[in-house]
Formats: structure tokens, sequence, C-alpha cells
């Protein structure tokens, strides 16, 4: 079933796929990991070609369930190799291990690469640093048909295996791209995108505002927020209104109820 | 200006604070631990009576911001002492810790026992298993002026530490409740609350339904979603549009944007 198997932990090619895990390993080859059943799945279902298809079937909860993942690998002329679980959990790099990692080749391309409808809803992501909190972005994202995400200034790079984890494999779904902040602004406004700045500072609610264009949705880091660079050139800034104690909400959450409320004005209907 | 001070990390003292780490000890002692002087101030602002404040001025970043916390604490006739950094690094239970910890009492009524307007907006949480999803949605509640948060049939209790911290002490100042689930729909027939079960089964989407009245938003665990018992029950069952691959989202994403569609639609004047 399997082309190949690797039985030792020691084995020289598993130490490649460790590499992977750092950026400047990610960076260099254009590939990144991707683990889990459900992850691959949706990645493959979403036209993603792996180069690499490492399987344990001793680790699957149902080893027949390979089956339909090492068909689809192997139809995009991905090696299938198969793992002894001591080399298997060398790899593995999230708890849990189902028995699936493949490598891929990472995403990201410019702004100005990707193939965006007349009237686009985008979300800009701007130095957002904890991985958790971009792949929560990028499974909204995907749930809401955002129709891409843009990393403005990024902190952590699309191929982290904590974002691919936590976007559930979306990253592979979503179309996502990477720049600065001043290249993110000036594609937007050269493609007629308004951007609309998330921020607590803002007078008007994010539902009083018209979300039905063609429009970005800008949200900035955990602690500091949007840059004053992409505050004083957006469209339009919209604040969620807040009550009690805290006066702070997360920002995959803010991203998510202003992506949602843009769903909502904009309908469903195509959903 | 500290009560006492404890230099040994073999203090038997401190071992009490670690045992408060374990459910059993919270559930016996009806006390739980509070970390952070973020965290610390919201629950003080809220009315929290520490029983006691253990304080570590080395890890502070600014040893004059304790002083206010400090008074806070001794108003309440908490007990101050003041640790080594060796023993406050014994009990502190978060990577950064910044020199402030407290024993403060378990929250958590049952649901007769709230105290709420005329026409409530509740959030009912059945079985949510991650703390850390537990913490994201009374940071929402918080900020979306939610009057209560149930939970139902839970899996941890309010005082778990990892809830605490990722709720940003909003545990503290949102009203929490815990009951089963046959007791919780109970109370909220008897209080004529409606009951708006969140589940992608529904018909209806979030944005046709009036959540303007007496209503509690349910959601349920991360894998299955709500009970039978709550769906069969519900006086309306919504759904969030998804488009996308995945067709999931997070718990506490997907109850924020339900609630904040209450929010919209109630008026956020009162905010």
């Amino acid at each position: 079933m399997s082309d190949q198997t690797i039985t030792s932990a020691a084995n020289p090619r598993l130490k490649a796929l460790v590499a992977l895990r750092r950026r400047r390993t990610r960076d260099e080859t254009g590939r990144t990991l991707l683990e889990g059943y459900d992850e691959l799945a949706l990645a493959l279902s979403a036209g993603v070609r792996p180069h690499e298809l490492f399987v344990c079937p001793e680790l699957m909860a149902d080893p027949r369930a390979q089956d339909d993942v090492v068909r689809a690998a192997r139809a995009a002329h991905a090696q299938v190799v198969r793992l002894s679980r001591p080399a298997f959990e060398k790899v593995a790099y999230r708890e849990g291990a189902d028995g699936f990692l493949a490598v891929v080749p990472a995403v990201g391309a410019t702004p100005r690469e990707l193939l965006l409808p007349a009237a686009p809803l985008v979300l800009i992501a701007e130095s957002v640093e904890k991985p958790g909190n971009l792949g929560a972005m990028l499974r909204t994202a995907d749930a809401a048909g955002v129709d891409a995400v843009v990393a403005a200034d990024p902190v952590t790079d699309w191929g982290n295996p904590n974002v691919v984890r936590s976007s559930k494999g979306t990253v592979f779904s979503v179309p996502v791209a990477t720049a600065t902040t001043a290249e993110t602004l000036a594609w937007a406004r050269d493609r007629g995108i308004q951007v609309v700045a998330a921020t607590p500072a803002a007078t008007a609610l994010h539902t009083d505002v018209d979300l039905t264009g063609p429009i970005a949705i800008a949200v900035g880091t955990e602690k500091e927020g949007l840059s004053r660079e992409v505050l004083d050139v957006a469209d339009v800034q919209v604040r969620i209104p807040m009550g009690g104690k805290a006066n702070s909400l997360n920002v995959a959450t803010s991203a998510a109820i202003v992506l949602y409320e843009a769903v909502r004005q904009r309908g469903p209907a195509a959903r």
C-alpha cells in the first residue's frame, strides 16, 4: 500500500520533517507540514497537492480511514511513506497524533496575486502575534465565505504548524496573502477596496456602516490594535459596542463579529 | 507593607495554594486562585473580596503598581503575604508570572439564585470541554453585557485556573451559575426565558429570529453540539450561515456571533 517504510526513529529523513517546524526551513523550501486526517482531507478537497504523505496505521482509529487520503495523495503524485509508531511520534507535533502527516507546498501569495470577485470581502490581520488567533480567524473566514485573508506586517508565517493546526486546515482552503502594511494598503486603494478599520476608538458602530461593497475589514495586534498607518488611511473606522468591566474582546472574536455583520448585510443567499 | 513574608519555597502554606489547582480542593474549600494584576484589579472592581493576597515585588514590572491592589485587598480584610521569588514561582501557575496571586471565593450560584432584569440576555454553555473556550465566552459575555452565563452539565468548574486566566478575570464580573441541563431548562421555562438553541441543523438563521425578549442563547460541546435534551425543548433553533470547506465554527466564536446579533437587535443604547 505504501511506497516505502521507515521503522527507525533515527532515520535521517525524519530530521528533514522536524526541520520544517522552523520558519527558516519553511521559507527556504517553500514547504510546510500538515498533520491530522481531517485537516489533510480538507486540504486535499481544496486542491492541495502534497509532496509526501507519512502514515502510521498503528495510530489510526480506523486504519481503513487512510484509503481515501492515500488514494488522493497518490493521484497528486505524492510519495507515500509508512512509519512505525516510534518514527511517527518523533515527527508528530501535536498531542493525540492520529497517524497522518504530509509535506505540502507553503501557501501565501502577495495581495496582487489574489484572484478576487468584483466586490470582495477581505480580512486584513495586521501583526497578529498568536498563531491560535490567526488559525481561529481562518476558520471564521472559511465559514463566512471571506474571499481572502491578508497578513500585513506579519509576525508569523502562514506555514507555522500552530497556525495550520488551529485553522483546522482552512489555511489551505481560504486564499491567503502576505505583505507589508504599506503594500497591503496600496493594493486595497488600487483595487478600489474600502478599508474598514476595527478599533475601540471609533465613533461609528460596526452595525451602522455599509459593509456591502468591496471591503477589507482590518484588525490589529492583540495588545495595541491597528497601527497608526492603517488608522490614518482607513476609509472608515468602526467599533464593536462593549459594556462590562474588561472592555476588551479577543482579536479573533472581534474579527468574527464584524465579518458576520458583513455577511448579514450582504445576505447569506449565496451560502 | 505586607503582614507576613515567606521566603522558603518549602513553606507548607504554599502547598495549600498549589492544592487549589485541583477541582476537589476547590469544591471542598469553596475557594479558587486568581493570578495576575489585570485580572485581580478587574475582580476587585467587580466586588470580589479576596481571602488572601500573595505578592512578589521582584516579579513586578513596577513594584508601585501593587499599591492600589494591596490597599483594596486590605479593605476587604484579606491577609497580605509577601513571597520571595522562588516561593512565588512555586505557586504561580501561568507563564510570565507578574507577582500577584490571590485566593478568592469560588463563583457559581445555581440559576435560581441569579438576580436578573425583566428581559435578560443569558448564555447557556452545555458541557463545553475546553477551559479556554469557556474563558473566551466569558470575555465576550462581559463585553456584550450578558446578564448571566450558565454552565449546564458542566465538564469543568468556574474556578478552574485556566477558565479564570482565559476569561481575563471576567468570570468574577459576569454572573455565572452551574446546574444540570434539566435544572437549567426548568429554570428558563419557569422564568419565562426563551431558549434559543444554536445548531447547524436549524432552518432559521440567527439573524432571522427575534432576539429582543428574555432569551437564553444555548451552545453545546465542541464536538457534538447541544444535547437532544436541549434541542427538544428549545423554543427556537438557529444556525449561523456557513460556506467554506470546513463547515465549522469554534464554539466561543459561534456564541459571540449570536450574542452580538442579539446586541444589534436590542440596541446598544445602554452601552
